[in-house]
């Protein structure tokens, strides 16, 4: 548990999920990455589209310097060590029977997707982070990401090592972060 | 268990939420909804941003009418029945320390407390029901949303209801939907 919340009646899971940045950089078994990604592919989507596609790198592989080098200096001083790297990809266009037409929410739709990804993570014992420190412009052209695709985001999956791992000055951000009052997430009626 | 996978090492949650139509109009205590938002907000995001804001209406209430005015008709005619309608909004702008800039994932980190959400609601033995049919226009306007947050999507959350409960055209839609294959949304290295 953390010092998020005291809220028993919170999944646990949803609680006890944050974002490390230090990992051991052992393998992660593929078969691992397709349960993590089949559990983000059940996230809801608007007309069922699934506008998500996560390209991914295993720690080492001949993917892997590429995909690091496509985050900025700072995250790949840690995400060196994670077992895999992603990139999240969502279509932009609603393909389906008509002309293809923007989707409202393709981006929101493959949030969905990553938040499963990562309680799925946290459940088989992974810890993942997500990362927008990322060369967007030089992702998307080094991806072949066609123009009428975003890059969402990168995240990295590992098994979480201790704090003293990481270079002194990203030891004292090892930590859940906080988060605002429920009060100030919610509004009965209007915005404004 | 849907027949969406037989993983077993799935959480049961994540295949377990799906996004019915058929509610009973029941209320939803207010600490309930207090609940839902509050694991909403556990979600990850960029720099801990938390751009999302959930504007709601309790069935019923002052802002009900007309927050169901704002889906389109087929969604009107379902969602009547939950017992909360929301509309998810982020702040498409990062604030803290400098110059307001664009949030690259504003709209992708929405989506990960969205899923939150739906998970949330599952537990807690409410079902959540997003959408994009809206009039996303207007709802901007009348929900006074400023011109630089974004309407994500409408959400409709309550207890689900026995299928016949519904209008005959929407009975044999009340199923969990497929999904792609996991081949499908994962690639090693780049997309195309």
């Amino acid at each position: 548990m953390t010092t998020r919340t005291t809220n028993t009646r919170i999944l646990p899971l949803i609680i006890e999920r944050w974002s490390p940045r230090s990992f051991t950089g052992e393998a992660m078994p593929s078969e691992d990455l397709e349960v993590i990604l089949e559990a983000a592919g059940l996230a809801p989507s608007a007309y069922n589209i699934q506008p998500w596609t996560f390209l991914y790198a295993h720690r080492g592989d001949e993917h892997w310097d590429r995909f690091l080098s496509l985050l900025v200096e700072f995250n790949q001083s840690w995400a060196k060590d994670a077992s895999v790297l992603l990139f999240a990809v969502s279509d932009t266009l609603a393909r389906g029977g008509s002309e293809p037409h923007p989707n409202h929410s393709h981006s929101f739709d493959a949030g969905s997707a990553w938040q499963n990804l990562a309680l799925q993570s946290a459940h088989m014992g992974y810890a993942a982070h997500g990362m927008t420190g990322v060369d967007f412009a030089r992702a998307a052209s080094e991806l072949r990401v066609p123009a009428d695709h975003r890059v969402e985001a990168a995240i990295a999956i590992g098994k979480q090592a201790p704090a003293d791992r990481l270079p002194e000055m990203l030891r004292d951000k090892e930590a859940p972060s906080g988060r605002k009052p429920v009060g100030e997430i919610m509004r009965a009626g209007n915005f404004g």
